[in-house]
């Protein structure tokens, strides 16, 4: 028989239940910890208040060793794209004066990922303020044969946001106005600029938030996000950028203006182009505009944080918390004990709970504290009693959820201090979500210094993630195509919501058939026919 | 001061309330009738009962004239298409055996649309059963250059179903098998002649619900309502097919299969090529399979049926209702008077309560019944309290909640009944939602019988609607260009969830810019470059 424990929040949070269910009689828990289980209930120690870092070059140690050139590491050749001359720097003067870069140490940060596993070698960053800019921009560039990287946040994880040779990079970090926003049907329109955490900040000012959120929220742009389809922490409650972006203005690659930028819900005249653009990688056309539906805020946000004895359990928790959370659930989160380690030990954020081989991250998001209370607290209840989850706390204040939500956030972040990463982003059947990871390091041994499994249960999501001290092509070749291979056995996704980008390219046909590669080549050279857009990124190479 | 009324089904649901509160002391509701106001509270009078009607040709009244060839009633000449010959039947008896259909009769009612308006005059139905033989069919076409008009329940409203000359009819109706559903999941793929009605039966007796529900769902094909993006009822709720498919099967028109038969939440390997025949009416490929998710079932559905003194108060209801429901809040439909009046007239159905200005239909849909009865009467005393709401009527059991979501579902059929109809799908700001219809009116007075307002006010979708004895050109012409100029001059849109089909396509300019029709055009002929799927459709006509 489990323990049932009694963490501090819990009984916090029976409390408040009682408190805003109107005068009806709520039964005080009285969850009692085993005799002789150990003291593990001080889940706020004064480590776990530290917010979300930015994911940014200034957050690399000064030591870290200098990433290799991609053409240097990848077996990649240069396609014949005209090299920037001294004429071409005028014509960017021009079109945007004073914001053309080309100081080599500000334009280091723009040419490597921030995971540090790629490195272009670009001469010149264009920082245009306008879609008019941009669009005068691709036109010379088209006419000119010249590569283009467009880049938002940098924030990107398989190496789609930063050159591969000497593209030119376009960066939106100038684009960065909002330009409507309407307070009654929560539609925002901005440019693709603009930073995520501070849209979030803007329209919860005004009673709404943003409908996806993640980790990199600091840095990335909403252009980006959009660019890359962004899946993330919300995708649960408020589904695919596909469903909530209205509208978005585009500049096609010879430098045409394609808006629609509609406000509308709803709108069926015509075929919906802008969804062509919407995980396209920035190799259709750049997204300069977004038009994006808003939910409103909700009024009472619980987060749970639990600890769970096996995968099984992880599951079945899932099971429950579907059934009596119902439309309140807005995240189900999992990670695995070698997680947990890394961001105690990198980061030095505190366990809230007793160690546990898994751990689950639920948040509920509904219109009356008072419901939310009563219908987490019966969740809570009956997986507690039933063994399913073996400890846990709740937060509701915006302080302590922030610092439980960090545990799961920043797990990238702890993976990128233990050595090199390699990173796999695959969906899978939920009831398999958790097999490839124990058959990892079995395959792996002493190789890997880490194999660790988390991610978006909810949406059947898997962050397989493989550490090491440095790169090494002989572990490479264990896990690859090895991981792809077992993914597409079980018709899983090799890139849920990371994207193909530079290193996940010439994966694509693990995924798709023949005939959807052809097509999505057709529609790369209607769109782009000189392949100046973000090339060398997410379809593979021409044959 | 506004009375307070006590519609029978208000004081059932605070008994209901109080029964599910566990111990809550709730208060029964005390709203007394005023002094002198009228004995309307009789809601559930016997006729309001009749079930949903299919819209088939069979509910087309033996008497009704014959409706005018297309080719005849309209400017519009044939494209140089093959015509089909003895040898073609003989090549499609090949393919679908005993499934070529050739007899006038039987053409008849894949002749005409639903809303008797347009006309074509093929020769030729083929039932496949397969998305191989659809391909067979394809193909064959392609090389002989006969085009092809894809059909599914033949519902649409903007002629987008039927041939406008003598395009072969490829129905989908036997393709109409569930191919797998997921229990935990809830994920549905089928094969895309399945019936909306019967696919929500069947998912339902598996706990979930289908994410889009319509007034034509005893009819409709599920393949229908992607290939038009269909809106509908619960897209408040559960938002866009663009977000809720998850996978679609596609036969090009040359006969190629593309899989994209996904079944998985996420999946960022290269562009999403689905997205491209959601909403394409049939003009780049033959949607032949379709993978869905289905939220979870609701525990708990109340209906509330609402009479409002003016439009202003149905805005401000809708506010209210956002902030009061929240997250249990599936659908807010609105209807004017004059659709009362033709739904009692024509269909016989009654009215449950006091005759108002506007009606608005809210919906509920959540996992514990007591707490979504809590919310809706806090809701329900204040918008009464405020006099935003004269009068009201709730239902929880199945058979008041269809009988009250009658009276909004039919009233296309009571239009249609009423004579002619000249549809308008206008998306607009909500705030000026209802502006038109009064304006129509006094622009078109006795030339039309009725000009009415109702819709989707939750997501901004008015359905306007003007009825005459025949169909008079005069009339079109004081419509037409007038409300797209309207609608356009708001930034609304022109077709908001019933696509453009062939009665629509000469608009599309009205809510597009150049540049997007240049894009879809050339879509159109990368995909279909012989243009033989559903031509006349979607685009205008070149020059």
């Amino acid at each position: 028989m489990v323990p049932h424990l009694v963490p501090r929040q819990l009984v916090w949070l029976c409390r408040r239940q009682a408190a805003c269910a109107r005068g009806a009689s709520v039964q005080h828990r009285t969850w009692v910890g085993a005799s002789g289980a150990p003291s593990l209930l001080s889940p706020w120690r004064a480590t776990v208040t530290s917010p979300l870092l930015c994911r940014s070059s200034s957050s690399t140690p000064p030591s870290a060793p200098k990433v290799a050139l991609t053409r240097e590491r990848y077996p990649v050749t240069r396609l014949p794209f005209s090299v920037v001359s001294e004429e071409d720097l005028a014509a960017f003067e021009r079109i945007v004066p004073g914001r053309v870069i080309t100081d080599p140490e500000v334009l280091e940060a723009s040419n490597v990922d921030w995971l540090r596993t790629v490195r272009g070698c670009s001469k010149v960053l264009l920082r245009p303020r306008t879609s008019q800019e941009v669009a005068h921009i691709l036109r010379y560039c088209h006419e000119r044969n010249l590569a283009v990287n467009p880049q938002g946040g940098n924030t990107g994880m398989v190496g789609g946001s930063v050159p591969v040779f000497d593209e030119i990079i376009l960066s939106t970090a100038l684009m960065n106005k909002v330009i409507s926003f309407h307070s009654v049907s929560g539609t925002l329109v901005c440019q693709a600029g603009c930073i995520l955490e501070e849209l979030s900040r803007y329209v919860e000012e005004r009673g709404f938030i943003m409908p996806l959120d993640l980790g990199a929220k600091g840095s990335c742009h909403i252009g980006g996000n959009v660019a890359t389809n962004a899946g993330g922490l919300r995708f649960l409650r408020y589904g695919s950028l596909h469903g909530t972006v209205l509208g978005l203005e585009v500049v096609l690659a010879d430098g045409t203006v394609l808006n629609c930028l509609s406000s509308l819900r709803k709108d069926n005249t015509g075929y919906d182009l802008k969804q062509l653009f919407i995980g396209s990688e920035g190799t259709l056309g750049v997204i300069t505009a977004v038009s994006i539906q808003c939910p409103p805020k909700p009024r009472a946000v619980n987060v749970a944080f639990l600890g769970c004895p096996g995968f099984a359990e992880v599951l079945q928790t899932f099971s429950t918390c579907k059934g009596l959370l119902g439309e309140i659930l807005s995240a189900y989160e999992f990670m695995d004990a070698e997680c947990m380690w890394l961001v105690t030990r990198h980061l030095r954020l505190a366990s809230p709970v007793q160690e546990s081989p898994f751990y689950v991250l639920i948040e509920t998001s509904g219109s009356r504290a008072g419901h939310d209370a009563e219908k987490l607290s019966d969740f809570l209840d009956q997986v507690l009693s039933s063994g399913l989850v073996t400890d846990g706390t709740v937060a509701t204040d915006q302080m302590k959820l922030k610092a439980l939500w960090a545990l799961r956030e920043r797990i990238s972040e702890a993976l990128s201090r233990d050595g090199y990463v390699y990173k796999y982003d695959l969906s899978l059947p939920t009831e398999r979500l958790y097999d490839l990871v124990p058959d990892l390091r079995a395959r792996l041994g002493s190789r890997a210094k880490h194999v660790v499994g988390y991610g978006h249960l909810g949406d059947g999501n898997l962050h397989l993630n493989v550490t090491s001290e440095a790169f090494s092509p002989s572990l490479l070749d264990a896990l690859e195509p090895y991981v792809y291979e077992w993914t597409a056995g079980q018709r899983g996704s090799v890139s849920a919501e990371h994207g193909l980008g530079f290193k996940k390219r010439g994966v694509l046909g693990y995924s798709k058939p023949p005939e959807a590669l052809r097509l999505m080549q057709q529609l790369k050279a209607l769109l782009d026919p000189k392949g100046i857009l973000n090339p060398y990124k997410t379809l593979p190479a021409q044959a």
